[in-house]
């Protein structure tokens, strides 16, 4: 782990885009599945999940869920519930409505909001199958209005056939509206193209391994997906009176996601930097994925001292963390000068875990520094535009030249005459 | 041209995403100009553009952009600004402000909404450089509050060295903050990866050859890009009530823009779809580029036949066109059940240049069937959103149990303890 002054650090790890082997595999699972439908994801199926299905059986059974909401405990059932209300609630505020704007002489403009009709869901199997990202991907969709969802997910785990209980009742709960037992490229290439047992979706949200990333990139243009995940990341920008063990706490919860997450402290505090990397030490030991969290920490952690808070902003803006706390005397007074953050956490309660399971807003949050550019799953993710135009005779009348001179400057004729054409003789009939 | 009933038509044009060759040609360009800056951008330029820049030439000076307002018409400096000023309004009503949501406990959750700091702009040059391109993107990210917006362009059309002034006109007129004489995937990578010359920006917009696509999908993710466009359409609906001219006439305004591109009526009426051919033959003979909406009209060109308007609008969802006209008696009374359409003009005299040029909505929209789950330029495009998040230790407490739950169901116990060390003891100090 680096510690010492901001200015000695610079993040960099590569998000993974595959070798050229992966990409052809991924290609060629994507191509046999868009010519031969059912037949050709029953054969990958078998062959990567050494699960045996006939079309009948892809689609998951009432029966199944309801036998997975015997299995799944009445806490878990209970905190999900609350957590699905949270982010409800918290989504709600981003829908918009279509609006449109009147003009005296009978114009009208506006735009139409639609939701998407169809999205599908990719969620891995195995330990990176999580119900609470099940929660972040459909629950936005479901409060756009968006009217099918269908979830895909392995048919097997570790050896062991059946989908995770917690998964079934997390989507049931959610909202989805199909469940199928399948996964890998081949899953990807179902959604998108469609075959006799599963309809094409317009949009495909979800993680997977680098298959499943590469196939969605490979449809892409076919259907929309969202962005590619990379590796994570916590900054926390902290003064002298933070708390160290929250810090380290909550830099640990971010390390122990991967080897390849990345957890910072920014401080103005010689004293608090000192106390956090001891604190760090005396927490990890006792994690149950110390490794990994160790592994992170050594590879991408570090403290960097700053001399202001506002050099520290500047260390914020230049990473673009997927997670900002801001955990100093007065988190507000800063809030102003933070350009690039996914999700902001201001002052000492507002731990990251707070965010991704509980609060209401999302915890697909852009990653690698991608928050210069780019915004959390949110609402407007599942919503499509129309622009919406209507010119009077009068209106036309009026910008008929305008739009004539900047057609002709273009070389393109026809758009000219296209105008000049409704003002020749009267009214149409 | 097919004439006939729908049920016989299916439009499908292959997008472009380039052969091997061009896709290593572009990989190169950009690998070089991000490993060694200027030096291999002024190499690419001196051999695809054939001019040879030094670092100090390659930004357009204040001079030169006096010297464009000279040789531009006054009639079409005016048309000019009289669309930019009704694209800017149009585009101001689609700003949104950062929102926050206080709870009594203390809790604060919200989104804060920030314009992205540099966008770059492509502008292709020779025939495809058109003024109104350069307003309907520039202006979006100028109403966003971007403050930083560099517009690139090759340094040569058709052999001679210069810059079409129109488009420096247009540039200046938009708000654009820098302006760059490159071209090709070398301007690409240039934006992307920044040189010594040209500093790095977040999102790259702008139409351009196919080594320009291929270098924009290369550098996405380093930085954003918008959707690359593909073949374009218009689809008219129609019914008895229509003049077969006007239909005609906008048909041809799509057809001359080049031969990929796709014009299709869908009506109720025979008798309409008899004199819209007519038109089309009568109408196209006169056209300066007639070779190309002909060509265009024989591919790609359809009029279908349709028992209802009902039917009709069931045929525009599966297209889900780019352009779509509604030409009925009741033009309203059927907009509630188009679900897929880039932009969507009403009525007899809301012929499509009219939103090409001037009315206000963007004219850069989604193409090839991706209306299906995308949108028009807009706003948002250059927006990025921050989610936040304050609790206060009375909201931790409440919820502290439900995160540890579904935290440790995960299998992430650094996330349960980072909420649960807050909760030790009283409060932070």
């Amino acid at each position: 782990m680096y510690i010492g002054p901001a200015s000695g650090f610079r993040l960099e790890r590569e998000s993974e885009y595959g070798s050229r082997e992966q990409n052809e595999a991924a290609a060629e699972i994507v191509g046999a599945v868009r010519r031969e439908g059912d037949e050709a994801l029953l054969r990958y199926t078998e062959l990567h999940d050494r699960v045996k299905l006939t079309p009948d059986r892809l689609r998951v059974t009432e029966a199944e869920i309801s036998a997975a909401y015997e299995k799944v405990e009445p806490a878990f059932l209970d905190a999900l519930r609350q957590a699905a209300a949270n982010i409800t609630a918290f989504h709600e505020k981003q829908k918009r409505s279509s609006w449109m704007d009147l003009q005296p002489d009978g114009t009208m403009l506006g735009v139409v909001m639609r939701p998407l009709k169809r999205v599908g869901l990719y969620v891995p199997g195995g330990k990176a199958a999580y119900p609470s990202s099940v929660l972040m991907n459909v629950l936005p969709a479901k409060v756009a209005g968006v009217p099918e969802i269908a979830l895909v997910t392995p048919p097997a785990t570790g050896g062991r056939e059946g989908i995770d209980p917690y998964i079934l009742v997390a989507a049931a709960e959610a909202g989805v509206t199909e469940m199928y037992r399948i996964g890998g490229a081949q899953a990807v290439a179902a959604l998108a193209y469609g075959t006799a047992s599963i309809p094409a979706v317009d949009k495909i949200c979800g993680p997977g391994n680098i298959y499943v990333a590469l196939a969605k990139r490979a449809v892409f243009g076919a259907v929309d997906i969202d962005s590619i995940a990379g590796p994570s990341e916590i900054v926390v920008l902290a003064d002298d009176s933070a708390d160290p063990r929250y810090v380290a706490a909550d830099m640990l919860s971010q390390a122990e996601h991967d080897e390849m997450a990345s957890a910072v402290l920014v401080t103005t505090s010689e004293r608090l930097a000192q106390a956090v990397a001891a604190e760090l030490d005396r927490q990890v030991a006792t994690l149950p994925r110390r490794e990994i969290a160790e592994r992170s920490l050594e590879q991408y952690g570090a403290i960097l001292t700053v001399g202001s808070l506002a050099e520290g902003v500047e260390v914020i803006n230049k990473l673009a963390p997927e997670h900002l706390e801001v955990i100093t005397e007065d988190p507000m007074a800063v809030l102003g000068t933070i350009e690039n953050a996914g999700a902001i956490f201001l002052g000492p309660y507002s731990s990251e875990p707070v965010g991704d399971y509980f609060a209401g807003p999302n915890h697909i949050l852009p990653t690698n520094g991608t928050a210069r550019f780019s915004s959390p799953l949110n609402v407007d993710d599942f919503v499509k535009k129309s622009s919406l135009i209507r010119y009077s005779r009068e209106a036309l009348l009026r910008d008929a030249a305008g739009i004539a001179t900047l057609a002709r400057h273009e070389g393109l004729e026809a758009h000219a005459r296209a105008v000049e054409i409704r003002l020749e003789g009267g009214e149409s009939q």
